[in-house]
């Protein structure tokens, strides 16, 4: 009964959650410019009126109560999700929020202009004060912590520095199994990147993959934006955009099926979970662990190749075959840009970065220093040094926006996808078939179905049977880039 | 300084305004079907939140202060406007405004399905209930009042049957006028209503029309869709949508500046008045007036057409002259649907609704008996009969949504804009020029900067010097039709 009555007040934030993703994915996309300002102060509005909602008394009693008398796993986690939110709100002081956000705005900007100019000085004491900002926040939610591990929290419950190094062991492995690779010369270009096409042909092309790997268009759409993303508007109503250039289609094509990946996701959360605390997976590495999957995975797979090759050919008119895609789509080369990286060095960027973020927090280097290491740790890893700035430590918007402890989800999502693959029973055969309904319904049932129910490492032993394991990762690109 | 604290209070209400009508534009034009329920679902809760603030203790106090000090017209217009709103939710009891909210969703559904099998008995039950809701909300809001001058109020502050009948008293001599102009065989048809046309180059057609006209592209945008509407979503950010049908390119033009007309008038007010309870026009007669404006004394004149002849051929490649396409534009023909009808018969649909609300009202007539009165009233005004209840009755959704005394701000605004013409200095010379900056700015200055600060008859006295004359609407239609 009290539960009842919290998840109906709680409605009132999924309704709010509902207007804010609705208004920026409008001003993303659709809204005329002068119209900007004013969504930006809406949005600002409405997330104050959801913080006085969550913690009015009225909402505050419901939540006590219902916390003593959570039983299933659905009200464990709906107390569980709630309670991280509820202490965001109330142990961080208003005023320092208000000064925090207004902080990121300023940065943001600063931090454009700065990669513009390819100048980090002008970014530096910006990032200076978004240090200081981001150490009182952790220390605001939990002091008896060091605060990088508050952080790293914050992206992936549970997540910490040490359990995050002992994963992160893996990169003497990988990095042996690039050298490997790279001796073997594998290849590096490809013609196919640099052939041109019809655009309009190209969102036929994207409408008809996405059809066939899933995507249900009466619960979602597609939009053409720079910067592909997703949002989830509704659990009926999830969004993909695209980059429609009109070069190098395995590049526009793998990011559509990377957003496809966290777009199946939200598409298969159990619907009874809908409105509720648990309604999405909060948790990075775990959403990014099926982008990965269905952009590595299936799309970067010799098997996917046969798949796209007549798409390829009747859609944008390009003669290839499926050993030139395959290779086009799997190019490795160390390069200085995190998001154009391939598989076998991309992990790389994020152990850089990771090892940075340790370090200013445990105040062993300045923000001076920070481009000279970082430019250290690229020669260091992939044996290749940043030219300036903007290809360097400005080539990332996150630390502009104080998402520190966010980079590594991007490779626990990595592990995570090789691992899933071999824990899905005949998972060659099905792919070699393009049963990609198997696939779903699989990943539905193990992971997607319950929502954010489950902290992180409670869900992937539920899901897997055993704990993260990196070795799966190692043995997917040995398999992978030794024995094709 | 109290003033300031209830602006900000209310900001809160114009936020949910935003969220509104993104999350309502969105839903009729670019949501994928499955996510029009749960979004149905939150513009109630965010309705709910709406109320939950205007009527909090916090709002009511600062209001009920700030009430005491109101001072300038802003101040003034601040109070009366939120004073209604007010009067809205404090007046009518929650329990009757679900069942009411209930009633109007099922009656909808209900006359539609009536609309398609043109069969009234299945829509009279729900209208016969719709009829009682809607003299008991009259009730609640003021049982000293007639029920029909309650609602007629609801649509225009200050207008009552009185007033009413007395302005309405132009159609014998407006039936006069037609008789004469039918007597002198003016056009009834035209060959151009049915040529063919690329329905893209229409697009790019519209959107020169809509630059030339003065709409910013910066501040609003169009979207094709079947019914056409403008939507205020911010006052930076107005929407005008089309059909784009592929024939009878008048139609479709002339709804594209009637928008415009809606849209410049959201578009033109004060960004001072941005964000408070006096931000746009409520009142139908006056925002109506301008859309007519725009769309028949200028999109419709003689001097129009000279503007009009090179984008038709340009862009629609249709070779035609002035003289055809004024004729085309202005075809005369008394005829059985409202929303299809010409300016000379246009004003005998709303003199034949307006006479039957009364009647609804005034209990002279019950439901079983309404088409019949409406046919008769037909053959009477405009010397045709409906077959059926679809070209009949049924053909307007207002009822089935309880809009009952909204008809007639219709030919108020149909009177306004003649009248307004006669104002506006040089108005010919400007015309002729096509100086539609002139124009814009007349109306800015003199009707649009104000917001809803006045009440209708305060602002068209301030505006035109006079109150409500319909006598310049007859001159006007003398001028054109008789002398041409």
């Amino acid at each position: 009964m009290v539960f009842n009555k919290l998840l109906k007040e709680y409605k009132k934030i999924w309704a709010l959650g509902v207007a804010k993703s609705s208004i920026y994915y409008d001003l993303t996309i659709f809204s005329p410019k002068e119209s900007i300002k004013d969504k930006g102060e809406a949005l600002g509005i409405l997330s104050t009126l959801k913080k006085q909602i969550l913690t009015s008394k009225t909402f505050l009693d419901l939540f006590e109560k219902a916390k003593k008398q959570a039983n299933s796993d659905f009200e464990k986690g709906v107390i569980r999700v709630l309670e991280r939110e509820l202490d965001y709100y109330l142990k961080i002081p208003e005023d320092f929020m208000v000064d925090y956000n207004k902080l990121i705005s300023k940065s943001s900007n600063k931090w454009l202009e700065a990669k513009k100019k390819s100048n980090f000085k002008i970014f530096k004491p910006y990032l200076e004060q978004i240090i200081e900002y981001s150490k009182k926040l952790a220390n605001f939610l939990n002091s008896d912590k060091e605060p990088y591990d508050v952080l790293l929290d914050l992206f992936d419950e549970g997540m910490n520095m040490k359990k995050l190094d002992s994963i992160f062991a893996i990169k003497k492995e990988l990095k042996h199994l690039l050298d490997k690779v790279l001796e073997n010369e594998w290849p590096e270009e490809s013609r196919l990147k640099d052939l041109n096409y019809d655009k309009a042909k190209l969102r036929l092309l994207i409408v008809a993959l996405l059809r066939s790997l899933g995507f249900d268009f009466n619960r979602g759409r597609i939009d053409y934006y720079e910067h592909p993303f997703t949002s989830n508007i509704t659990n009926n109503d999830v969004r993909i955009t695209f980059n429609n250039k009109n070069k190098d289609f395995a590049d526009v094509l793998t990011s559509v099926i990377h957003e496809f990946g966290h777009a199946i996701y939200d598409l298969q959360i159990d619907e009874k979970l809908a409105k509720t605390p648990v309604s999405s997976q909060e948790n990075m590495s775990i959403h990014e662990s099926q982008s990965r999957f269905w952009e590595n995975i299936i799309g970067r797979s010799k098997e996917f190749m046969s798949f796209l090759l007549p798409l390829i050919k009747e859609f944008l008119n390009i003669d290839t075959d499926e050993d030139e895609l395959f290779y086009y789509f799997n190019l490795v080369k160390p390069s200085l840009i995190r998001t154009k990286a391939d598989e076998l060095t991309y992990n790389f960027h994020i152990f850089i970065r990771y090892e940075i973020e340790k370090a200013i927090f445990k105040e062993e280097v300045s923000v001076k220093e920070l481009p000279e290491l970082w430019n250290d740790l690229y020669e260091k890893y992939l044996g290749i040094k940043p030219n300036n700035d903007k290809e360097g430590i400005l080539q990332d918007v996150h630390w502009s926006e104080a998402l520190f402890g966010y980079f590594p989800s991007y490779t626990l999502g990595n592990l995570l996808s090789a691992q899933i693959m071999f824990k899905i029973k005949d998972f060659n055969n099905l792919l070699s078939e393009k049963n990609f309904a198997a696939i779903r319904l699989w990943l539905k049932e193990n992971i997607h179905k319950h929502g954010n129910i489950y902290p992180p490492e409670v869900l992937i032993k539920k899901a897997l049977g055993e704990d993260l394991n990196p070795d799966y990762f190692i043995k997917y690109l040995k398999t992978k880039y030794l024995k094709v």
